[in-house]
Order: C-alpha cells, then sequence, then structure tokens
C-alpha cells in the first residue's frame, strides 16, 4: 500500500492514508459492551493516541482516529447487535464527558481538513439519530462530567440527555467565547430545531464559556434530567431501560457479522469486490465503477441473513461507504467523480425488489437505511459528480440513485460503434428504490427533488417505472441530463471534465451544495448548508486561524487579535 | 455632516459615507416613467457614475449607487403610484440587458463591503418580489439585449421574463466559469427553486459563460417567452397588459409622496424625527432610540392619507430603513446595535390597530408590508441586536417587533431608583401586530420563531395580549430574556456588551444568522442562509479574492491560478 496525497495537519506523509477500516478488537477510545437490550459505549480517549503528531487527546477530546472508531461502533450496533435497543453513551473518565475536538488538532489542520472531519463528525452524529428514527435503537447520553462544545453537541444527537448533578459538571459550547468559532457539528442547529431552546436563552448559553449546569439545564432545555451522583447509576441504567422498553426491536434476531472489508490501495486505484477507483492526479479526477451483484438475488430471507456481509447490496454499500470516506480525506485534489456502473439491470431490480419485499426483516431493514446513509454521504460530498451511462451499465433502481445523486449524466444514444457494434444500447430503469425508499436529507427522493415541485413529470416518470429507457427516451424524460451518441460522447464528455478541472473548486463546491438540495429544508439540510457554510467561512479568517487568531492564540495564555469589522 | 469610518473599495475617506436617499430627478442611471397601469423602469447607467473611483460601470454593470436608485424606484413605485399594476424592467442601452455587479469594484472591495453589497442587493430584489405577491404590482423583465450573473438574477427576481430572440442575446450566470464566484444575489436558489430548473440542467448552465437564448432558454424554464426584434415592443406592451390586468390594485388611488427624509448625520450621531442613533466606537456600538408617535392616532383612513410621509408609522418606519442600510454600510467597526424606546405604549398600539382595521386600504397595506420589510432587514443584519426594556419605553405591538428581532433583550424589573424612583415600571406589551401581520423571512411570526414549536407558549402568550406586562411576567412567559433590577442593571448589561465586544465578529455573525431562522425554511431563508454563507466564504477564499485568483485576475487576459484542493 503507497500513500498518495494527504493532508495530516502536521505530517502529511508521515502519517500516511486515513484508513477507516476498524474493529471494537482494535479501538483505542471506546469500549463498547453489550447487556441483554442495553448497550454501553463508552468514550476513553487514549491521550496519546493521536492520528496525527502534535496533539495529545486530553480531557476526551477527539480527532478524527477517535471519530472513526465512533461511526464503526454505530454501524455495528445496528448489524451486529439487533437486540440491543437502547444504547447508554458515556465517558471513562472522572469529571469529564468530552471536551469535543481537540483544539490544537483543529489549529494545526489545514482548511480542507477542518472542514472534512466536521463533515463526517456530522454524519456520525446524523447516524446516531438515525439509529433512533429507523432502528428503533435509541441513544441515551449519559453526562457523567463536563461536556463541552463538541462534547456537548455529540450529547445533543442523542435522544435524551442525563447530566450528573455534581455541583460543577456543565454543559457548554465555548466556541464562540474561547475560539472564535462555531459550535460547528451541529450545535447550533440542534439546539433552536431540535430541542427547542428558545434562541435568545441559546444566545446567551452559547456565549456563556462555563456552561450552565443543574436544574437551570433541564429549565433552559439543554439537558432532560440532572440526577445527584449517589443516584447516577441507578437513574442511569432506569432510563436506558425505559427507553429499551418503548423499542419494538426483535428479541430473538441474530446479528450478522460485519468482516473485515477486503481492499487494495495503491497512489492509483482502489479495489474493492464490487467497486473500482482509478484515481487520475493528470485529469484531476476520480473514475468509480460499481458493479451490480454478480448472481441472481438470493430466494428468501434466511439466505440473506445467512450471506450477511457478502449480500450484493450490503457489500456493496460496505464499499461505498468506505471508498467516498477515503476520497473525501485523502484525495482532495481530485474535484471530479466520474461514475459508472457494470452489471445487469435486471439483478439490479432482482436485488431491490428482495429488499423492499422484505423490509420487516430487521437485517433488510438495516441494509435499506444504510444504503441511504450512505448515498446521503454522497450529496454531501464536496466533488462534482458525473454518471457516464454506456453499454453494460446497471444504472436501474437502486444504483440509478448513483446518476440521480450526480452533478450531471450522459447516457450514449447507441453503442460505441468502434468497439463493440452489437452491444446492447445502455439503458435506465426506474425501479420501486427510486420512489421513496431512499430519501436525500430533506426527506424527498432524488426523483422528486430533481423535478421539484413538478408532480406531473415524477407521475410520469413513475408510470415508466421498471421499463429500460434508451438515452433518448430518457433524456426526454429528464431523468438524464445529456444523450449523446457515439460521435460526439468522447468529445463532450472531455470538454465537460477539463472544463470542470478548470473551475475554481470553491465556487464549484458552494454551486454544488446549493443545487443539490432544492425543496424543503430539515434539521440535516440546515447543518450542511447554513450551519457548515458559515463554519466553513469563519474557519478560513483571520479571526479564527490567522496566526494572531482565537484558534492558533488559544492555551497560549494571549488574546486573540480580531479584526473588528463586521461582515 | 462628517464622515465616520466608512470603507469604499479604493478611497475609504475621499467618498465619504453612503447615502441611501434619493429620488427619481436625481437618478443618475434609471428612468422611471408611468402610463397609466404600467411603468417602465429603464435602466441605463452612467458609465462614469461609479459610486467610488477605479471602474467605469460598462455594458449596464452596477454598483451600490446603482442599485440604491433602484431600491428607491421600487418603494416609489408602492407609494407614490398605486394605480401601476405592472411594471416593465428593461434596458435602454443597444444589445446588453445587464452585465450585472461591476467586477472591478467588486475585485477591490474589501470583504465586508463586498458582502453588505450583495446583502442589499438581495433585499432590493427580493422588495420586487414581494410587490408582486403582497401588493399586486408585478414586474416583467423585457430583457431586450445580453443579460448575465447578477443582470440576469435581477430578471430572475421579476415575475415573467421575456427574452429578445435576436440569435445573440443570452442569459447567463458565468460567476463560477469566469470569476471563481457563485451567482450569491439569488441566482442559484431562483433557478431551482422558484423557477423549478432541473439541478443538472442548472449546474449546465451555470457553468456555460456564453449563457443560453432563443428556444432552448425557453425549454429550460430560464425565461418564459422569447420574442423576435421585430415584435419586441408589441408583445411586451401586450404581457405588460395582460399582467397588470390580472392585479387588483385600486384604478382611483391616488399615492402619497415620499417625502425626503430629513437627518442629521455626524460620525458620533443620526437624528432623525422619530429615532436617533448614537455611536460609539469606543465601546464598538451603536445606541439606538426609536420614538413612539407624538399624538394619539388619526380617527379616520382619510387623515391617514393626508398625513402622508409623516403619518407616524411610516415616518419611524423609513427612518429606521434608512439607518440599518447607513450603519450596516458606514459603520461595519460597531459590532453591536442596543435598541431602546421612549413613548407611550398605548399610543402605539393605537396607530397599530389602525392600521390592522385598515389593511383593506392601499396604503394602510403599504405602510404594513413596508413595516415588515424593514424588520426582516434587521433580522439579516450582521450585528449583535439588544433589546433594553426601561421605564417609559413603549415595545408593544409593532416596536415589541424589536426587541423580538434582538438577540438578547433585558427588562428592568422595578424602576431606577436613583434617577428616577416615581416612575412607571416597563411594560412590554403583545399585540395584534405580533400574531402575523409581521411575518419573518422564514414565514412565520418572531413570536412564533421564538418559540419554535411550542404551540402551548405561543397560545399562553396571545392569550395575554392588550396587558402590559411588568418584568418577571414578561420573563416568566419567555418574553424577554432576562429581568434585572436595579440593583443588577448597570453591571449585568456592562458586562454583556463589553463581552460581546470582545468576542470575534465572524463567530458571532455566523451563530446569530443561525439562531435567528429556527424553523421552516423558504427562498429567503435559504438566499441568506445557505447561499450567502457560501459565497461568503468564496468571496473570502485565495481562489477568488487573492493576488492570483479569478475576481482580480478577470480580465487581465491571465487565468486564475487555483489551489486545486477541494473543501
Amino acid at each position: 500500500m503507497t500513500s498518495s496525497a494527504s493532508h495530516s495537519p502536521e505530517a502529511p506523509e508521515a502519517a500516511g492514508l486515513v484508513d477507516f477500516r476498524t474493529r471494537p478488537a482494535d479501538y483505542r477510545h471506546w469500549r463498547l459492551s453489550v447487556a441483554g437490550s442495553v448497550a454501553t459505549l463508552t468514550m476513553d480517549v487514549d491521550e496519546q493516541g493521536g492520528r496525527w503528531p502534535g496533539y495529545e487527546l486530553k480531557l476526551n477530546s477527539y480527532d478524527l482516529g477517535v471519530d472513526l472508531e465512533l461511526y464503526d461502533a454505530v454501524q455495528r450496533l445496528r448489524f451486529e447487535h439487533p437486540r440491543v435497543r437502547a444504547v447508554v453513551l458515556t465517558s471513562g473518565k472522572n469529571t469529564v464527558f468530552c471536551a469535543g475536538a481537540n483544539i490544537r488538532m483543529l489549529a494545526a489542520a489545514p482548511h480542507p481538513a477542518k472542514v472534512n472531519f466536521c463533515k463526517f463528525t456530522n454524519e456520525t452524529r446524523n447516524a446516531i439519530e438515525d439509529a433512533a428514527s429507523c432502528s428503533d435503537q435509541h441513544y441515551l447520553a449519559a453526562v457523567n462530567g463536563a461536556a463541552s462544545g463538541g462534547g456537548y453537541e455529540l450529547a445533543l444527537a442523542c435522544e435524551r440527555i442525563l447530566l450528573i448533578d455534581d455541583r460543577s459538571s456543565t454543559v457548554s459550547l465555548p466556541e464562540v467565547p474561547l475560539l472564535g468559532v462555531l459550535p460547528g457539528t451541529g450545535g447550533l442547529t440542534r439546539l433552536v430545531d431540535k430541542r427547542r431552546v428558545r434562541r435568545d436563552l441559546a444566545d446567551y448559553f452559547t456565549t456563556k464559556a462555563e456552561g450552565i449546569g443543574g436544574p437551570k439545564a433541564v429549565r433552559w432545555r439543554l439537558v432532560d434530567e440532572v440526577v445527584p451522583r449517589t443516584r447516577w447509576d441507578e437513574v442511569v441504567a432506569e432510563r436506558a431501560a425505559e427507553l429499551a422498553g418503548r423499542s419494538h426491536r426483535p428479541a430473538d434476531a441474530t446479528g450478522i457479522e460485519l468482516s473485515p472489508l477486503a481492499k487494495a490501495r495503491t497512489a492509483r486505484r482502489i479495489e474493492y469486490s464490487f467497486l473500482s477507483a482509478e484515481l487520475d492526479p493528470d485529469r484531476g479526477l476520480v473514475e468509480l465503477t460499481v458493479r451490480g451483484p454478480d448472481a441472481d438475488p438470493p430466494g428468501s430471507l434466511e439466505q440473506v441473513h445467512r450471506q450477511g456481509a457478502e449480500f450484493w447490496p450490503l457489500a456493496m454499500t460496505r464499499q461505498l461507504d468506505d471508498v467516498i470516506l477515503d476520497l473525501r480525506t485523502n484525495a482532495p485534489e481530485l474535484g471530479s467523480w466520474v461514475i459508472r456502473t457494470r452489471g445487469d439491470p435486471g439483478q439490479v431490480l432482482g436485488y431491490d425488489q428482495l429488499l423492499l419485499d422484505g423490509a420487516e426483516d430487521w437485517l433488510v431493514n438495516e441494509i435499506l437505511h444504510y444504503l441511504k446513509r450512505t448515498l446521503k454521504r454522497l450529496d454531501v460530498t464536496g466533488r462534482s459528480l458525473f454518471a457516464l451511462i454506456e453499454p453494460g451499465s446497471c444504472f436501474a433502481g437502486s444504483l440509478l440513485e448513483l446518476a440521480l445523486a450526480a452533478d450531471r449524466s450522459y447516457q450514449l444514444a447507441g453503442v460505441f460503434t468502434e468497439e463493440d457494434p452489437d452491444a446492447e444500447p445502455a439503458t435506465v430503469t426506474i425501479g420501486g428504490m427510486n420512489l421513496g425508499a431512499l430519501p436525500m436529507g430533506n426527506g424527498l427522493s432524488r426523483l422528486q427533488t430533481r423535478f421539484a415541485g413538478d408532480d406531473a413529470a415524477v407521475a410520469e416518470l413513475v408510470k415508466r417505472a421498471g421499463e429500460p429507457l434508451a438515452a433518448e427516451q430518457a433524456e426526454q424524460l429528464g431523468l438524464v441530463t445529456f444523450a449523446p451518441d457515439d460521435l460526439d460522447w468522447a468529445a463532450e464528455i472531455r470538454i465537460a471534465l477539463e472544463e470542470r478541472a478548470s473551475f475554481s473548486p470553491d465556487a464549484l463546491t458552494g454551486m454544488e451544495a446549493n443545487y443539490r438540495f432544492a425543496g424543503p429544508e430539515t434539521l440535516e439540510t440546515k447543518i450542511f448548508g447554513r450551519l457548515s457554510a458559515w463554519q466553513n467561512w469563519i474557519f478560513y479568517r483571520p479571526n479564527a486561524s490567522g496566526p494572531d487568531g482565537a484558534l492558533r492564540r488559544f492555551g497560549t495564555g494571549r488574546r486573540a487579535d480580531f479584526d473588528r469589522n463586521r461582515v
């Protein structure tokens, strides 16, 4: 395994590529234990275990290395522990729950690394909420010490928050007063839009570095309950049992193992069983190919369970998830992702139908929601996404979502007459998966978002479900952007990709983030739209990240030197 | 009139303060003509009439000086020309409609000036849409030449867009490919969320610098109609007549004159008849005092019309509007605005009732919507807003909105025992104006937004309408943030303001922009939230504004030199 461009805060090459694959036995910062229907996820960060050199992870502060273990645990709780109905998220330290993102790490990280880190952190927190809403697996934050900044934001992602009442532990968002940045991993949004904290109280709280504890924290809705130390363990157990008791998860299910994900990685190529990625620094792009199933779908749900992590939809989704995280983190200089598929559309639709028919099954439900979350990850990825629909492809149903998630799609009209004159022309096929099973962050399907407000166009498309659509039809129905023929194809694609690579990466990121989310807004779209965009700006300003800015001066004993002009 | 801190792009002091007050006789860039129910607003920018030195306003490009005339015209059309039902917005140049914001001006402007300019431009475009939706006065963009960038965004704010079909005129958004910034004054949002342009087509269009004209522009919904030059005048007149014909505005109304706004301005003080502002650079803040009416409300709508611009609600709103624009533009270093009121709450409520009872009257309707728009301007102002509710104040009904718009409010419990022991304690009073007549950009009242989702709390407050609420009651009901007594008041306010002044102005701007808009999102909140936040970030990045960035390199014949890493 060789190292391509990386962007660690202090030692770009030395620390190598970030690998998001891990497993509980390898955790350095978390402990996962399961007892009946209640799991406990204990944060106990190894101070010396920072992902990059140059900082210590004191006070249960976290970096990407800590956060990717949390993501792994959240995933495994859903697939490997179907009997778990409530998860207690707590700290293994005395007097501190979690101090949030490590400041020295953040201060030293280049701008793209800051933004990418926050995005992943946000996605994991959304996954915690997704477990509750889509899987009836509920998180309880047992805040047994000070929770500040990202530590409190982590608690905000849980359904209930218990705070220990020891006359010193508080919850706080000290980013604005101490660091000159926002509580940008959901804090501002969840306070007012999830917990309904009044905006003026939220304003006061967010500028009060020492935070709020005790009964006032309950009165202001910052936490749900404060509990004396003497009754702490007992009440946490009670509340966890209550949460578990309200869940309707199956009592007798057996989890499947998320076995180690096989992956070959060089500087120019990433290869999994159903996905490959060619990294092309010369053209500034990645060519991704997702492969459809290599066999017909299993005939029964029992077989799905038996196949487990080898079941095509799950295997493919894990690979897609991993490649997105890998490329976002390890290849920021590759600004366009070109997405192709290879396979039999009929088989893809067959697997889709099996999932849709079996959605009552806990494992099938998990697979569907995991695919949904992974496609959402694509939606918020700061890269230009182009889908190329060529003969031999299988953009049908669940895999058609890749084309619908793309900023543009090109479908070849006819065939490549030189290369393969006898091929079947490429088709796209709408399936049940495109009609609501895989909603975007805005709550709508990608088809609905694409035709924002034009219900007639969507209705027309629904009628065509199951029908393989040739390029001209697909273009006319608005399902693909362009349908060039063999004569134009190569030049048109080449020019489009070269043009894209010549534009300002910042402007593209901003444009795509706006166009991908037409229609209604939700907590999620607010976090990735409004909140993250503000945070990106603030991160970039000298008032935060300049040599005299608050992030860089933090802990030096010197106050930040601000440009006082308001923007 | 002396000059305080200003931030013109090239000559900070020489060009002096920006004065937003103008009138048609003084326009350098626009012509306003009225014929029956149709007005024509002709953009004919004086190349030599730039607000600051260093650039020429070629090709009907605009700067703040051009834009403030447009704002004035939009206002006057509503108040002075009630019989106008349709407004044709067109160009006085040959072959060009409008080339958007002047690039040299933008490239030279400091970051805060860019952002402030875009905000004002956005507000004016929203006002054009507000005229249609709230006043039945409809805008038709008669695009009689190339409309690019902000020029096309201006057309997007109109209800209908006609494009001349001369085989060369196109509409375009070339910001991303040519300038490395976004079409940030509504362009991205209005394309997909207002005109329902498909996101992939919008993506293609927004990266195609030369734009799109002819029938394809109609097919893609970029314009409503293309019209051959030979039939241009005729069809524009027909479409304007159609728009006018659908309007229900009164046929026989007589406008009122928006007489020159009297204002005394020094570096330390701004004074109007009902409003004064003390600028305090030492403390980094402005103390604003809005005065209630000085007489009982007139007894009839006839008298309201006779009073015209002197009628208290209109006079006060004009002054508030002007002071917001003045301070935002001319005093960016004053980061907090402290808002007080002086007057008789009963009188304020009396005027409010007159407005609410007379809302069917065209002038009363205009005044209500103007107050609504002005309060929205406050909502999107990048300054910390503190309301101080003291004895002698009149935070009731319409003026209570000032406290509800504030980030925090403090109401004195009791009186200032040293200064005025016999005063009546301050009260706040909910009135009809607080219950929906003055919605925020998110479509909700400030009360609803404050108690996002807590309908019971709002219902409780509605029951107390008309009741003067003392500090303790108001605090308990959640109507004010804090209710300190005389002993604590001075220190608590002083510390809060000093603290605020010590924080990063950027972090405060981002925090406030998030907290002020809990609840649903709309076109407006998307523009000011998501789109503007992204644009602010992009504006600040070297890829746009650095010495080798696209904005600075534009027109030099040299390509921009980009940092290719995606963020």
